[in-house]
């Protein structure tokens, strides 16, 4: 039967819901082999799937696990999500804007992924935050101060962790019909109402195309669609990091800075406010425009800010906590000219060679290293000029500076 | 590494020989996953490779294990191999013609896969016959009769036995290229001079087209000119079983009957002939029509059956002790006219149910069990003449006439 199957989309045939549930629901139960699996899997990313197989597959996915009911808490429950990029700490900010507009946020949020920092990694290196809320905790939290920032329940989606699994070592990462059914049957199953997706494209990011971008986005609104949830996407580049940090503390530190209105208006602080308007303008139903001067006030009146310290205070952090490593390693700009570009993935590899990330399953995160960058895209340099500062314990990797910097 | 390999074949790259060396012997010594050598297998089926690519993989399969060397007995060896069909008993008959022409034939044969017999089975069907002979035993057996039929020793292409079983329980069977190196690797280091293929097409093989075994066809011949060995192919019928007898006593009995010139012209009388000329013309160098008055000759005096009989003594065999089932059931026509096709695959399908091949791994085979087709394709049958006798023991299968026989 799962031969039948794997031949079938093989030769680029389509398969129907019932194939699709007795493949990946065999594959969770043991019937079907990891090397089965991989081997499906290796045919779709190939041959594609039509709208039919991603609607059945998001279907099986969300049906794999526990669905959240938020139904009870009023409003309009807004989610966010990104494709991952390097030092995208977007859900730090945005998170407590929305909320601090009375927009209820429940944001489930996963770890680092291949040279990607993770929303709950930053989020450990607040000393005693937890991440690890149960149903009950998130419902009691929403109700309380209408933010929740955490990890994923384990009986959210199980299938999706199970094939993500198998597909990042299996070559078959880069699906957009995989990629879709994986980010929208997680969504769907946290109870989100509308959903805002930031699709990342460039170097540092899973997507290289804004091709890619497009269709994704496409097949989500698409999805979005069987099941009644509005989905707006933007696309945005990941050829640059986002802001000034890469690291965990340093990112935490970094989005305080920006919701407490002391950054100015680089990239990360237009992609915060961009998601942010689209967030209220979703949640409130009310012109982009109307939600962009909320963003805007949200920040100026310190709300935004009030709302992230009492989520920290909930789920048990201390703030005054974050630690920075005090060991730094400068890089200096060996010419003069303007900044032309910043190479986002090879910054992303050597915040991983820093121990900001985990290179194997078992290594432990050091939240105190990281990369921040003391010059942007467009500055002006002299030689000599620090253009980063390395925060370093332990590992300092060699650093090629010609391939991260371009002055010109 | 492995991870870039098999994303480079998705993407229909080309993979050089130090990539396919990495990913192929990886996977025999355990650095690379099943799961992962299925994804790139998968990936090789949909994408295809290019002649570089196939050589590779056929000198990476070669070097994988033990080279035979029969360059101290004289002549030119031939050596001859099918892709595989039902009632597909032609090494029996053709091996012991073309050896009692003085050419040397050493042929290492194979166990049934999937709906088609192999070889080694019917042999084991002759009480005491031995198919497990040593590298030593071999030469010592051809230099004495000039004719060996036995299984693959251990050591030869062990990574083809690895790969074989792998793609054989992920739906990554059918590929051009997999099953050239697959077979010429095993043809090159069994010590062959010459080959000829016998490329089977239809509903019981396991290519469906003939552009597909043209293809097959000149990849091998291209396979051959790098190691310089002559190869000859032949595209033959698959859609209707060789001959009358499924079933390895039945099919053992049936090959006696063509030795001994007792068998009318049909189908596997013809493709023996065809196949032993083709061997006699490549062994002794001389034109086909000399080699088909040679093969006529070699069972019209008996030197072929003689031949047969010796191997039969040399490998421990009781020819007498032979069984074929006592119980016997009878199929009929359920109406009269002209017999217009008999389906392979179906009669394979019931040769299984009856236990003359394996179903699953640690299945024992029944050598007793078997069809004999009393009716071939183009005579006249009338309603109530037995189509087919059945030689059955435990399992009788439910047989649906017209999905087998069809009469106009």
């Amino acid at each position: 039967m799962i031969l039948d199957i794997i031949n079938k989309k093989r030769i680029g045939e389509e398969l129907s819901y019932q194939e699709l549930d007795y493949a990946f629901n065999g594959y969770l139960n043991g019937d079907v082999a990891d090397y089965q699996m991989s081997s499906l899997l290796m045919a779709i990313c190939i041959n594609g799937m039509s709208d039919e197989e991603i609607f059945a597959l998001t279907k099986i996915f969300i049906d794999s696990g526990d669905v959240l009911d938020f139904s009870d808490i009023p409003g309009i429950k807004v989610d966010k999500h990104s494709t991952g990029g390097i030092g995208d700490k977007t859900t730090l900010v945005i998170a407590p804007i929305v909320a601090s507009l009375d927009i209820p946020v429940v944001k489930m949020s996963g770890r680092g992924l291949g040279y990607t920092g993770g929303t709950i990694d930053k989020l450990e290196s607040i000393p005693g935050f937890r991440i690890d809320l149960t149903d009950q905790e998130i419902i009691k939290q929403v109700h309380e101060i209408g933010l929740v920032v955490t990890g994923q329940t384990a009986d959210l989606v199980p299938m999706d962790k199970a094939i993500y699994a198998l597909r990042d070592v299996t070559g078959t990462v880069s699906s957009i019909p995989l990629i879709a059914s994986s980010i929208m049957s997680k969504k769907i199953a946290s109870g989100a109402d509308k959903i805002i997706i930031d699709i990342k494209v460039g170097n540092g990011a899973l997507l290289q195309s804004r091709d890619d971008a497009n269709k994704l986005s496409e097949l989500m609104i698409k999805i979005g669609e069987v099941y009644q949830r509005e989905v707006r996407c933007i696309i945005s580049d990941m050829n640059v990091p986002l802001g000034k940090c890469i690291g965990n503390s340093l990112e935490v530190l970094e989005a305080i800075d920006v919701l407490q209105g002391k950054e100015e208006n680089n990239n990360f602080v237009k992609l915060c406010h961009e998601l942010a308007t689209e967030m209220v303008s979703m949640g409130k139903e009310i012109s982009k425009k109307e939600a962009s001067q909320l963003v805007i006030d949200a920040i100026q009146s310190g709300k935004a800010y009030q709302k992230f310290l009492e989520m920290v205070t909930h789920q048990n952090g201390n703030i005054k906590g974050i630690k920075v490593s005090s060991q730094m390693v400068p890089i200096k700009a060996k010419s003069s000219g303007v900044l032309k570009k910043i190479n986002a993935l090879e910054l992303g590899k050597i915040s991983l060679a820093l121990g900001a990330g985990k290179v194997y399953k078992n290594d432990k995160i050091d939240y105190t290293v990281g990369i921040k960058l003391e010059k942007l895209v467009g500055d002006t340099v002299k030689k000599g000029d620090v253009l980063a500062t390395l925060y370093v314990k332990k590992n300092v990797p060699d650093i090629k500076l010609d391939d991260i910097f371009t002055i010109r």
